[in-house]
């Protein structure tokens, strides 16, 4: 917390983040008014606009900003003179309205909604069941997936964080695909999500007596971020990719614990194949962590962190490769990724303020 | 819950459990306490041996049967002379021990272990890593499954309670496999269970602070429930089945939720061939609940009783059926599903003091 | 358990519900439907007019009646023809709307809202902030906690079934305020709910994740359920009683938890006092458990009962008597007390259905 | 994360962990991992010897120095030599073992057992049930609640970190009774804690299944803790001081709420006085947060923090105070609050590594 010297004197950067009252929303103000570069100049919500940080969210009140900003109703003109960078935690389909008039006014942006995940405006009617809003930004977009996509979004305007089943899946299959390792055919995913990700809607399916000692899928067998999931795969297969995705709702607050079923190739000639693939992925990325011996994933090993924990097995009596991953969704699976990538766009060291 | 005139004459059975401190052993108290045609005469526990039923389940101090009954060590020749019927709910290895004396005595014996469910001695010491103790008895043992083999349990003198893996993914497969509408290769089940299902165990891998807030697969790839799983399968489908079958571990005390993908033949030739299947399988069955419309399994919903949900989708985008599952693991998944057992073996109504 | 031969013969009651789509409703069908000498006629939600009870409630699906049974709009004069007694499970004020016509149509009514509990309808309008909506039954209701009220209860038209708190307070407490073994000044009672004791209601406090690892009191210092708790010790004690009462809302579905701290009199000369006094008073109880040895209550001793665990403790050290109770909150604490009214109101066994 | 130029100029202080394996151990190892001006050198425990933190604690596996830190077994004089300052997490009685040679050799001791928290060996003995180990040490020890003893634990060679129920008693407690606004007889506790409380014990009382769903006292009426409690109320009221304290198990991993019930004495002429009291006492502190508005203190807001939330309610009808608290029991009740005395003991600021 105590910043000094020569760090200081890396620039520090003016954030407003839009829809900051949802778990995306407050994650990410947890975040940013920790982090060592960064000034948290606005936030935004139509049902808190007028309160305080502390009076809308306690646990910040301890906070010395808390008392000094209030929300205010979400204005792209007044935003972009107060912020270099905005985060938009909105929506789908609403988010889009404000990423044009911020990016003409020179901020730059980073989405955690569904607006921009996707290079196709069709594929996107074809899941949100309307047009896209502003479908000339989707080539401007770069899909922030640092792992992957690090180099383009040091340069981006527009980062589309990805969400956070898509995180889950992703970083597992794509090394695998890339390297021939699996076949891009019949790839599973069954995933299991703590209540966090449905988002802090009013709505009695996640009341806490309707989701504590239950357990149930949903969305089988088309879920929406099936779009981006696939996009991304095809473009490391370089054929298109359909998978089977269940995701599941369990009774815990936050974390993903993701299921791959997976195809071995030819190439796939043994168990160490896999190991030296992730490796040379993900040896060195500060927030995969490839677990080894005995271990496998476990949400609560990586809740409130930005990691993602990978690990596979080779099954002899099937064949088949099963990953596993685990991430808390609200972090790696969003508002921590997002700050990641806050950090290339901005040149700051990856890891500040995710440590 | 109308056990009137004829039905009081039934000729009422005396019946023990032995191992009743688990939770599988308390769940079958509660049912058996509470069941119109038995007389719970006998309950055996090492660690309790000399307390009440009252002193050790305070639940159960109500009842007035539960301060007259104490917990005795296990001792199978003086429990043959009391009861007609003994549960053994027992750890695998242990059970078989008791079966063999019990049965040359004459009782009846219903084991929720894993002791008889395989057919094949070999198999069980694959799974189990030691030779199988009465391997004479597994021929003589049915798989205590009601719905598949209600005709044989009825004439049974052991019956092979399954499991609550096995039953959850069972029930749901067998008619597709025998209908010929799914291919017997490549069957993938992802389950979801209950911490209960670890039994009553003080290891500190089940404490609440490591199991709250926490979701992880365990067991893989071969989990020893598998061996009953495949036999089973085989069975149904006429040909050697291996399946993929992955486990997690999710904080709810009670149920399991299995999701499973399969591949239909060319049989299949629409989504309604599945409905017709399992329509005609289990139609007219008390336990199981095809559901419809957009429903779809969820543990609260049969959590505490002896019905298993199960609900199908055909993804028209993979050609893949999917299908769902949940049951109570304790009860269809295992002592509710045992004395179903019990019911078919008596010739009491198959839903006595199961509804 | 054991409904034979005379007891087939009882008449049995038609019997309605109207407001069956909260917890408290929801867990009413569930006692009514199982219960040997009821037939459940009707069943009313405004949302979910049309729709059958499987639909609604999945969980019931399995039951015969749950897909004849349709949810109908509460229409007070149609339930009057169809119903001998009805249940009115709905919000305080709105209640005695139906309990007018419905008593002067001849139905027995068991209420479960505040409407009927007390008998002042000023000290209603202090704790509900609005005019009782039919004063003139206040006097012919009766308050239904049948350990207290078995006589009076037997002979109403309309019984006022006691809430969850006071029911948890009031069985405690009343029989040590009659034998003038504790003050009646300087009462405390500190209460832990489950969620559920919130309702179905769709408000984001109410949330998983708002809820789970999260302990918090609410309704500081002055709760609405403190007017009916006071009335009836002003009853118990001869004078007029005010206490202090404190809930909490604490992660899980059901359960109350009742700590009391009370001021032993000089009438409570040693330990045993107590002990004869509950003995006395619940020794022959069916739904009242006396804890004995060094057992202490636990929610999930008694969830899904209508059991409530009693045990108290003479502290040495600062002279103060603790009794501690424990209650499912949606059972003794609502829908099972009421089932127990009911069963006094027709003639049915006390512990009909309940067991 | 980034403390560079003058503040790393600060001399850092190498430390160690004496029982790193329990819960609060666990955190410490957390909170000093991440602590700017310590080097976490050696962690010790018996059953995880050789082993290295990541392996331990994959959670912790992402930081550097978790591959490089091996736990040993405990041995004082090879600590003495590596640390300057030294934690205990060890079970009470054994803790002593290790303070006395490490002071002697000149290390600085931190212990959160409940060794050193009182000053009378007698009472010690009365409710630990052995004689003290080190009675010599008693008086040289400084209770480590950093609100109350700031001076000292600066000057202190020993902290003995106050307990996860006094924490949450003392911090409401001793400003009232200092400032004569409430009286010191009567004072009542109401505690409800999180199962991490239990620590890292596996017993089938602390299992998922036995805590989930269930909500029970226990330690009525006398509870060790209530030894350090009313010295310390004690020397705050200058008159010895008998307090009830009430613990309970509430399923939840963290957290602690307690309610207080108090009786104001003539000082205390309105509501203003007892926020007067607390402003004054802790409107400047780090850690804790006074509550204003209609807000009241929820487990949530404080869990992972060092922060204690307090309000207080006049109640208008029975003249008491409720004052309310929560905190994490294993920061501000354990490891939080014994790194802010290390902060203190070594002149760092009092919030390093703890915000």
């Amino acid at each position: 917390m105590f910043f000094a010297g020569k760090i200081m004197k890396m620039k520090s950067k003016k954030v407003a983040i839009i829809g900051a009252s949802g778990y995306s929303g407050e994650e990410l103000v947890r975040l940013l008014l920790n982090h060592p570069h960064v000034e948290l100049v606005a936030v935004t919500s139509r049902q808190n606009a007028g309160q305080t940080l502390a009076r809308v969210f306690p646990k910040f009140a301890s906070h010395p900003k808390s008392k000094a900003l209030h929300f205010t109703e979400p204005n792209a003109e007044r935003l972009a003179k107060q912020a270099d960078v905005v985060f938009l935690a909105l929506p789908h389909g609403v988010a889009a309205e404000y990423a044009v008039p911020l990016l003409d006014a020179g901020c730059l942006v980073i989405d955690l909604s569904a607006d921009f995940r996707l290079k196709s405006a069709e594929i996107y009617k074809e899941f949100y069941a309307h047009d896209h809003p502003a479908p000339e930004l989707l080539k401007k977009s770069v899909y922030g997936l640092p792992e992957i996509y690090r180099a383009e979004i040091k340069k981006a305007l527009l980062v589309a964080s990805p969400g956070c089943y898509p995180t889950g899946i992703l970083l597992p299959v794509i090394p695998l695909l890339k390297a021939g390792l699996i076949k891009s055919a019949g790839i599973i995913a069954d995933s299991l999500s703590g209540v966090s990700g449905a988002g802090r809607k009013a709505e009695a399916d996640y009341l806490f007596c309707e989701c504590n000692e239950s357990v149930r899928p949903y969305g089988v067998p088309k879920h929406r971020h099936l779009s981006e999931i696939e996009e991304q795969l095809s473009l490391a297969a370089g054929v298109k990719v359909t998978i089977q995705f269940t995701p599941h709702l369990i009774p815990a607050n936050r974390g993903i614990l993701t299921t791959l079923y997976l195809a071995p190739t030819e190439k796939a000639v043994d168990a160490e194949k896999f190991s030296a693939c992730y490796q040379k992925a993900y040896g060195n990325e500060p927030f995969v962590r490839l677990l080894d011996g005995k271990n496998l994933p476990d949400t609560k090993n990586v809740n409130g962190t930005n990691v993602i924990e990978i690990a596979w097995r080779l099954d002899p009596r099937t064949g088949r490769l099963i990953v596993m991953s685990a991430e808390d969704n609200l972090v790696k699976g969003a508002s921590g990724q997002a700050v990641q990538s806050l950090n290339l766009l901005c040149g700051f060291p990856e890891t500040a303020g995710l440590v």
